[in-house]
């Protein structure tokens, strides 16, 4: 059997760090061996310091692992780094593991608008990873950093390239019905949202308003340009633990109908490379025809939770199609989005064969 | 003093008939003089077959009232009924009522799609209750049929009108996170929105894209003719007991900036005739200046739960403006709706002076 | 391979059925023959008259089964069958079933209080089996009725079980915080449970302070005895979907350090022959050491369900000893335990070698 | 008209300091005019500093206050001062307040255990108030510290004292569900509640078990001694934003019939001098007849959130009798409480006439 990569979880102890150990403890091509924490946790065993909260039990490979600092000398030798760092941490240390020559997967906000760092989604734009050759020369690193998108964008971005593709796409109202994890822990106050909607998330508007556009764009001289497409969002916390809801209605370029769309998102495969690594959602989008789904409790872990789930797909008397999309925030969304961006990253490096 | 008209509550013991018993209770004009129920509960006193859902005490009243069958000889010499009754009986009996000389006023979606029938909100379209002499003649009633909108259509109608009214209104995005209390009791199953989200409630987005355009069109031909504008809906069963929320994006005629719109919304009076009414909201219309607000469980009593909230105002990048709504839906939305209108009839009847 | 033996789920629809027909997907001994319903649904396939539940999809095997009356003519031929029937329903037909010589598992109390009728949580007593030949002489059956306790019994006779043997036990004192899925579904309405705890659940208080008697006494001329101790229970009902929580003080024939008590509870295995069953929990008892576990969300999967998971144990200031227990209601306390109690019966009967 | 009494709260931009704010807006003795808080707040306006986290609006006369430090010569010639102080600050502070003369009512825990400090609930211990004279002199102070008991204790023990009075009391064993307002803002994270009960709460059950006893205690030689009886508690958190509810089974001296206690309970007054004050719950005790009540979300507000609702009461098979109680854990189990004392203290010292 092949020897598997190393990789190590910056911010391990956080809420998306914590998915990234429980999704990496039993992956076929990577290896957990570092973790890194903050100062308080520093040196003590990752069991002995992390409040685990995810009902699966922590991992036995992560439980010894001794917390270290979130630095590149710290985790010399080890190729590939997630990153769950907060975004200002993200910002002043990720370029150092670049510089240091690993490649970084990021959860993080700070450079997902740089015009040479990708936002990646492997069954949207694959073909985003060749920008990293014009990141390495401009930065002169020799590691690299890609990032994938906000929790929100992700779900609703595999659908609208699933429409661009097939009808052309100009205009986008997206509203979310956000889960709690997506906040991180200990995140929303209890009192705020039991018998309650929060109907705002900072910062959260603008990103969904924007990413999309990016992911569907095209990269022209070495920069990434957004595709020319107009989008609306109202974002909302809802009282649910795991999986964002966003009620979609699109315009595209030529009127598609029902049963156009049904078949389209049904049959969307992505691009070929991303089609058969380990992470890959199987479907990429499951299509309910249920008049009351998806539904966060029933739906977020279609697929091992990497699945986009679309639902009530019907006529939009303004646009021209109306429709609900799930995506499990803290898998498709944060974490197992990462690892499915290193997967892509290591086959298209013929890191493994 | 005054003496009090007799009022009657059809349906009694539901949770819309509960909720017109709670606020009669202590009503400046209207007394309560009987309830119906169904056939279980004819006979009982009504503290002794109604299942008393609300946090305050069930009014001493009502505790030993008769309940009486919904039939109009039953309620005799009562002006005006109150109707909580469902879609299906209030078609059949309704109309009995109106028959017999009664002022129905309706909470059921029945009759909102006659033409000669009112969907009214005092403080939208007082005007459209002149439509009564036309409904009385072609139907030789002696009485008549007022109804209120579906309670997700009655915060946002009357941000419309107010919108309406100053800028001129052509396109509306509503996506509605609705609450439990809406579905009525026992409703919506606990299973089904613990942890949840339910995207889909049946029929509400047609009456949401329908209603909010005859309450803003005008009387022609004494029939109402539906305002010249498009809503398309999104409407969500979330956790949350009582209050709706709707966010909404509209284009104008001429696009208002974001300083205009508040303007607009928070100085909103409404027709003359139904400022000075007992239930009138004060205010119309209350705009929140924090980032995060309204939210149901801290504002939906705002007014004694009349008001109509609105937030979070600002640009929208597809169309002109984009805010946040929130409205009580079984006071302001159903019973306290339904009492308001009464109102609005006995002072242009000159039944109360 | 050994051929599997063919059952049948009674009332399969509904919520525990919907259980049982997930937990028999794949078990290795068993396989789902037939699917029984409610009038309505006969004559379908269950696929098309269920409304499921589960967040697992509905198995690919239950599909295309066509519902059946829940007659024993219908379902000849069955050895083994699961009974998630109402109570009213099951007191009526099961003994049918038994008389038609099936053995029947049965989720309802209608037959828990019968002298000659086990009430079987193999890892607690599995000798009780034993009854069923003076159950078949008595009745003339040639098949039998064995019956599982409350799901809010069923965690907490484990332990009590454990507590007996190695200190023997006089009080209980025991306070259940119980998950929704109890009552089944729609049971409880989502505005009893919002924002709120309901603090009683019909009959059920009764049911805890008698079935673990039953369970934990000797059988004496072919009759159940009850065991010489007595349990004072509080029940409630709150917002938590699976899972359910009982706050226990035990006093004991001679008083246990939290030392002895973790030792035992931690170290219990059971009876011999109920250990290596393929429901049987791994661990039969967990032991948590957080301060604040078990947790219904975090700890209900614990042994795919099936485990009983203890924590917070120290001493009591009136009695001797006070702890939690979390059991999960649906499968150790339901479908689960019922599919367990069928691979003791099988074994015991040499069905299966 | 008299001259109210100018009083302060410590910590108002707290939880509990809200509430003091809410609760002193229109109050017939007592004039908000100084608030403090923390060092980032001081100097600001009230609202400008304050998240106000109440359904009610923010007071307008507490709205313009400059925020002062929790220091005693800031707020000289203020007679009365409300702590919301965290237990930490309070042990430090408090006491500088009451060697400066204030007559401090205290919701923090720091001096509850203090042999001359009375932990007081007016409708069962007003005599306690007493003590003040011994606490004085022994500490040199002019002034003097009055603490309120634990939300939990709150409830139980004004039942605790009808019984007690009536029936002797030996053995007392509680099970709280606590609501999540318990634990102040923020407090419990969302996701630690969503689905879930958390069993435990910090340092929670050692008051449960010792405060009532103080509380129904005696006097002795100027210091309290204990009631001779023993307590047994589990303390849990629920998803419930208001209202703590706590299971009982109590043994008395004599044991009593259920109508017996019935009688007692709904009954009870409380002392004379405690009867008739701004603040004073009516009915002290309420009793339901229900058979599923008291129920935090339609019960917690009855007599104005001060008075404590029973109900369910029935025979205990371990004990005498078992019930349920309800009592707002942030009206008469904190901020109303504290008032309350302030109340009673006003009263018999003749500030009030």
């Amino acid at each position: 059997m092949q020897k598997k990569i190393p990789v190590a979880v910056l911010a391990a102890t956080g809420s998306v760090g914590q998915r990234f150990v429980s999704l990496l403890a039993d992956h076929p091509w990577f290896e957990l061996m570092a973790v890194t924490g903050s100062d308080r946790s520093i040196g003590k065993s990752y069991q002995e310091t992390c409040k685990w909260l995810l009902a699966d039990p922590m991992p036995e490979n992560a439980r010894n692992l001794k917390v270290l600092p979130s630095s590149a000398e710290d985790l010399g030798g080890i190729p590939i780094v997630f990153s769950g760092l907060p975004t200002d941490t993200a910002k002043e240390v990720e370029p150092y593991f670049a510089r240091a020559g690993m490649a970084v997967f990021s959860n993080a906000s700070a450079y997902r608008k740089e015009e040479d760092v990708p936002i990646l989604l492997p069954e949207v734009n694959a073909d985003h990873l060749s920008i990293l050759q014009a990141q390495r020369k401009h930065h002169g690193w020799s590691g690299s950093i890609v990032t994938n998108p906000n929790c929100t964008s992700t779900g609703m971005t595999v659908v609208l390239k699933a429409i661009q593709q097939s009808f052309g796409l100009s205009k986008v109202f997206a509203v979310s019905m956000q889960a709690l994890s997506g906040a991180g822990y200990p995140g929303v106050a209890s009192l705020d949202i039991i018998d309650n909607v929060i109907p705002n998330i900072q910062g959260e508007e603008d990103k969904v308003e924007w990413e999309p556009r990016k992911m569907l764009g095209k990269i022209l001289n070495d920069k990434f340009g957004l595709a020319d497409m107009q989008i609306s969002a109202h974002t909302n916390r809802v009282a649910v633990s795991d999986g964002h809801m966003v009620c979609l209605s699109v315009e595209c370029s030529s009127r598609p109908t029902v049963e156009d769309m049904i078949r389209v998102l049904s049959t969307y495969l992505g691009p070929e490379d991303a089609q058969h690594l380990p992470s890959a959602p199987k479907p990429v989008i499951l299509v309910k025809h249920e008049t009351d789904r998806p539904q966060p409790r029933l739906d977020r872990l279609t697929g091992n939770g990497m699945t986009t789930v679309v639902g009530r797909i019907r006529v939009d008397p303004l646009f021209h199609i109306k429709m609900v999309i799930l995506s499990h925030n803290t898998i498709r969304g944060a974490a197992g989005g990462s690892i499915f961006n290193a997967e892509l990253f290591a086959r298209q490096q013929n890191i493994i064969s």
